[in-house]
């Protein structure tokens, strides 16, 4: 089958093994899946993966062990625990040790024709949804995750980077700093206060909460300058390999640094379902599965927002 | 008077101008200061600080517009606030915007034979505390301040570094990580338990809190690999300049960190007095205030604990 694996150059390969559906696992046609930044870290070495990118997705179950499952619309928690540990009763695997990552960690993604998945992952798709809204189930749950760290009472969070995952946590919540006027216009549309990152002056000084979301040292250290005393730094980004910051400032300020990764997809697929967010306007270009490898590509051209894959 | 100035080289002079006590401040005569590696910082440029150095001291009030503060032995709180704002109200104006920090910004330091220091910044020392005990309380403060980032319910919290500084924050809590066997033999005869820094293995992972006080990336990276996901990591250590480390496992791991800076002076006096700390076993070496500058020569030396300024 087709499949988009990950090496130097993610390469299109034509006779990819089908998977092998595992009991407890669902076997899922992709529809549609999403080029993530993490996609093209992935290509450049980072965490060491290889096997088949993607872990943004909307598919159908083929197969499945529960036959509720089959011919659904699912989209689907990337992480899968073991089932059993402390942290997958209580938060749903995404810290387990011996987690598989869908496209990042020992465990084939999406950007195929077929993959499979642990049945445990599934969220089934409301029919008011549509692909389009649904691919962005996986990046909306962890910007909704964001919110989960900042502090009760912070009258103002500040989301520095306005790439497409700095807007989709400006969709939650509420002041944007990047480097593009274009992409600033689609966060005001969604209702968020934007300001150029070259005019920010004082008026952001003293911030309760700063996200950064630009995935630079240079986002950092704005990020650190910005945030009051003891207020809450929440990180959303992450770059492969060594940053150089002076990270003085977290303890002369005594900052609060919060790690934030990936969210809960059914109260993304809510929140997609009631209409609070509408993601489809950060949709940039459309390519074919056999043009996976193209849509990479595009999707690394600097100020780029999301590339669908079509399955 | 005699005064250790903050130069390129850390310059004894002979002739510095007598301090000018304003309304609202004490004018103090040194009795004893101890040497931290903020000084030594401060001496390579860090917050290019000019002017005299030192803020750990116990000294004897000779002047003060409170006159029963006259002729008592205090410590004192190194932050001056402005005195009137928000943080001043509810945080000792640790973070107000306009504060001086004795021997460290813009204001004159303790390794003089008088120095100036606002009133309201003084804890008067009790008559069980000795001076070589009350020389430790603004540190001890600052170790004691670590505690309050300990969450609730943390069973075991890992202190990385055996430094002076590491050894004061695990006199208040449990498991120290370092590098020479005599410090961490300080530590245990403190009540923590110890390890050396290689002979690190797997029984220390997945620790609820972990403390880097080693001020070094390497130091950062391993705290980073030793505090469970959803953990907490204390940053206690500055360091002048920029920290090459790969920050991604904060975000992959939802890290909680916290920086620590200066603490309770109050606090550390009545530890000191109750006899629950006791530092002196940390003390090094001590050296005249007409040798200051000799002190912070030896107190640079690679593994020397506290070096202390007789006044």
């Amino acid at each position: 089958m087709l499949a988009l694996r990950c090496e130097k150059e993610p390469t299109l390969v034509r006779d990819y093994p089908e998977p092998v559906r595992k009991p407890g696992e669902a076997l899922i046609r992709l529809r549609l899946a999403g080029v993530c930044d993490t996609d093209l870290q992935l290509a450049r070495g980072y965490m060491g993966f290889a096997g088949v990118l993607g872990h943004e997705f909307v598919g159908e179950v083929l197969e499945s062990d529960d036959p509720t499952w089959r011919g659904r619309r699912v989209v689907g928690d990337i992480n899968a625990g073991c089932g059993h540990c402390s942290d997958c009763v209580h938060h749903r695997g995404h810290h387990c040790k011996s987690r598989t990552v869908l496209g990042i960690v020992g465990r084939d993604g999406a950007m195929a024709e077929r993959f499979t998945i642990p049945e445990r992952c599934l969220v089934a798709v409301p029919n008011g949804v549509d692909d389009d809204r649904a691919v962005f189930a996986e990046p909306l749950a962890a910007a909704l995750h964001v919110a989960d760290d900042v502090p009760a009472g912070a009258d103002r969070v500040v989301v520095l980077g306005d790439g497409k995952l700095g807007l989709l946590v400006a969709s939650a919540l509420v002041f944007v700093v990047g480097h593009h006027e274009d992409k600033l216009a689609l966060a005001r549309a969604a209702g968020a206060e934007t300001l150029l990152e070259r005019d920010v002056g004082s008026e952001l000084d003293d911030a309760p909460a700063v996200v950064d979301a630009t995935g630079s040292s240079s986002g950092l250290a704005l990020a650190m300058r910005l945030v009051r005393p003891r207020g809450t730094l929440i990180l959303k980004t992450t770059v492969a390999g060594a940053t150089n910051a002076d990270l003085s400032p977290i303890v002369i300020n005594e900052l609060r640094v919060a790690g934030s990764r990936c969210g809960d997809l059914g109260l993304a697929v809510s929140a997609l379902e009631a209409e609070r967010v509408d993601p489809r306007p950060l949709i940039a270009a459309r390519f074919p599965l056999a043009s996976a490898d193209e849509a990479l590509r595009r999707a690394a051209a600097p100020g780029t927002l999301k590339v669908i894959v079509q399955g």
